[in-house]
């Protein structure tokens, strides 16, 4: 008896949990037999749970993690874009609360004249996601079809989308599963996931910016960094140009945390404005966009560039057309106070003067999402109107009295439970703090320049 | 709203497998709860394979153990054999190679005067099932109902079957799972199967068999002690009275492997006679069951009562009762020349001449497993006539040329795959060894005596 010899290997299950409980590194033809038997159903939940426990407790090495994205990438549809002339260049981060740059940087650096292909997620946890804030614009269409995200891109050269069904379906079955057996946190399952979903969108060039504080999901410095060079080593290993920053997110990222409020900021600093931390961000990762992508020599030239693209108009023309192509309300754009808002204001008063020494960033998050802003089961809606509007930042001098934090909500009792999370989340001392850490850390890459 | 007080409390099945992964200690409310609503199908699989790789991995506390011990006793039914008087006494090997102590301990202790509660299993791995072997006697019946368990008990004072469908399910569903998920080795759940099953039958005092060497599951002997001491604590926490005797298990015990040969040899030693080593342990054990029961003062005691029970003939006439009341043809057991046997016989010589250095045990089994004698997969049956003699000790004399095994099979093509395995199960030395392990290496308990 003969077999055709493209047939695939075959493992038992059993003894790739085993190899993995005792220490073990499993080859890439293991990784992929599991990876492919489980996304079509061959291998059932319960093994690939007990693999994910042993993943979490015993590691993976830089190769398991490199096969474990290539065989998650592979499981679905990966986007060619070469009929587009060009490097494709995206960024990702890990989330963190007020994070919108995804929303400046898309239409930046395409109107700096790289195509940025941008696949984003909704919120997930206390973090915000892209797709909630964009479909605060009234008839913004986020489920484009895979002709249609490439007739946007085409059209305007950038595009932002969700994922589709077709794209890593592994991760999808795999990210449900983790999130039911305590298996999520893991820097080697988390790169995969985010990994796999970023390359089936057919970049050329990532820019990782990933966040570290207590609004992050790494609150530790070291564990953001472990994460960024696992996933730049991890993208570099597949053919793509990598770089990771590591930025700051003990407190919320611009002013405004909440979907609409988010947008208005971002427009805001389209139009060459916005808040200081926010447009020093989006500044530092387009520059690095524009360098990775060829268009600009130096990561110098590149942030020369980009604040010439928002000085110009250029950047919110280039988002307004986005938004038009994506069927979105322009009028919305260009007269932002048209967007969803609420009516009712609730302010967080300090209870006392001094200084701002820290924020529980991630109840800020978690306030926002308790208003409404974000979901805390998954089938629930979204409201885009409400938020909370920050403002005072570590180091500030507050008086007694003065608003630390406003609430944009639907009544008094409607922001209760978030009241109480913001009255807590923030630390007032009589001297101000020693030292405010930088907003970025470091940039992690390989690539010489 | 209120709730009835009496309502078990509910956790999310999550934070419990998160806790165990960051290696905390659950409560017995938390380890109940995860039981019971496994049991009951409330919590899926998956959930409970990604605890259990957690638990392999991250081990648990002795208070855990006894929790998880008492959540999969209580799961199903315990038997209650008060209306018999005295204590009732069991013996538990964790399971090795030639191991038919049991067959010949039951009918031992119980013609001594102490009721001999048994429920045992089946052959697992290269390792034989005291149920297997009785079958082996035509007509024996292990699959007795709990009332005939009782009047077979009641009347004979031992008593060999099955476990029933209503003891510890919550045990037979977890090892359906650990079999499944490489989330069988691990000493606190070994420990938390064998005493839940083991308590669930009655018992009032329990001496452990823990095997250790290349015949048992346990291949160290710092593994062995440290699972002896978790099911003494554990059953001690739970009332009973323990002892754990660490036995050799670097050959197999006694001279024969297979269903058949090993009731002919345990009817051998019933009537005074059989191999040296089997009689030393069965005398070791009886001796203990008697203490622990109370009916002999001291372990010295307990074995010159075991001694005398079978030089009178009482213990082979016990032995013969209990398999008529069980259903099993008596005489077969009069002249064992009846029981199951093959016609063709396969000698493996030596192919050195020597001294026997060492035994790949394991092999042994396996070898025994591949004739036919177990099962390779689940649904396979059992030859109870296939088996192996085994012709030489650790530290014997051999002839090159001389038979070290005997197989018993049908055919020369049916050992083939046998014979290749005890070809090389064996090492041969020009020098005696130097030392040989003695039989029972210590007992482990916390009793005063």
């Amino acid at each position: 008896m003969t077999h055709p010899s493209s047939s695939p290997p075959t493992f038992r299950a059993v003894d790739l949990i085993r190899k993995k409980r005792d220490g073990g590194a499993l080859s890439n033809l293991e990784i992929e037999f599991l990876v492919s038997a489980y996304t079509r159903g061959e291998v059932p939940d319960y093994q690939v749970a007990a693999w994910l426990m042993a993943v979490v407790l015993k590691g993976m090495t830089r190769e398991e993690t490199a096969a474990l994205t290539h065989a998650m990438l592979h499981s679905g549809e990966v986007l060619d874009l070469s009929f587009l002339p060009g490097k494709k260049v995206d960024k990702h981060s890990t989330g963190g609360v007020g994070d919108k740059t995804s929303l400046i940087l898309a239409p930046l650096v395409a109107a700096a004249g790289v195509f940025v292909p941008m696949i984003s997620g909704r919120g997930l946890g206390h973090t915000g996601g892209t797709l909630d804030k964009l479909e605060s614009i009234p008839g913004f269409k986020v489920n484009l079809s895979v002709p249609e995200f490439h007739r946007v891109l085409k059209s305007c050269g950038c595009a932002m989308i969700g994922q589709t069904a077709e794209i890593a379906p592994a991760d999808r079955k795999l990210y449900a599963l983790r999130d039911v057996t305590g298996t999520v946190e893991s820097p080697y399952l988390i790169c995969a996931s985010i990994m796999s979903k970023k390359l089936a969108e057919g970049t050329d060039a990532l820019v990782l910016d990933v966040k570290t504080g207590s609004g992050a999901f790494m609150k530790k410095e070291e564990d953001a960094v472990f994460l960024a060079e696992l996933m730049v080593e991890t993208g570099e290993r597949m053919g793509k140009q990598m770089v990771a920053l590591i930025t700051n997110m003990d407190e919320p990222l611009g002013r405004m945390v909440g979907n609409t409020l988010e947008v208005q900021e971002s427009i805001e600093l389209l139009h060459g404005g916005g808040p200081h931390d926010l447009r020093e961000l989006c500044l530092e990762l387009a520059a690095w966009m524009l360098y990775l992508d060829g268009a600009s020599k130096t990561v110098a030239q590149g942030r020369h560039r980009a604040e010439e693209t928002i000085a110009s108009g250029k950047a919110f023309a280039k988002f307004r057309e986005m938004v038009e192509l994506q069927g979105g309300d322009v009028r919305a754009i260009d007269d932002p106070s048209r967007l969803p808002s609420t009516k009712h204001r609730v302010e967080v008063r300090s209870h006392r003067a001094g200084y701002v020494a820290a924020i529980q960033c991630e109840d800020v998050g978690t306030a926002c999402v308790v208003l409404g802003g974000g979901r805390e089961q998954k089938e629930h809606t979204v409201d885009h109107a409400v938020g909370i509007e920050v403002h005072k930042r570590i180091g500030d001098k507050i008086a007694a009295g003065e608003p630390f934090y406003t609430m944009h909500c639907h009544s008094d009792a409607h922001a209760a439970r978030a009241k109480k999370l913001l009255e807590a989340s923030y630390e007032i001392t009589d001297a101000p703090p020693a030292k405010k850490k930088p907003l970025i850390h470091r940039a992690i890459h390989k690539l010489e320049h």
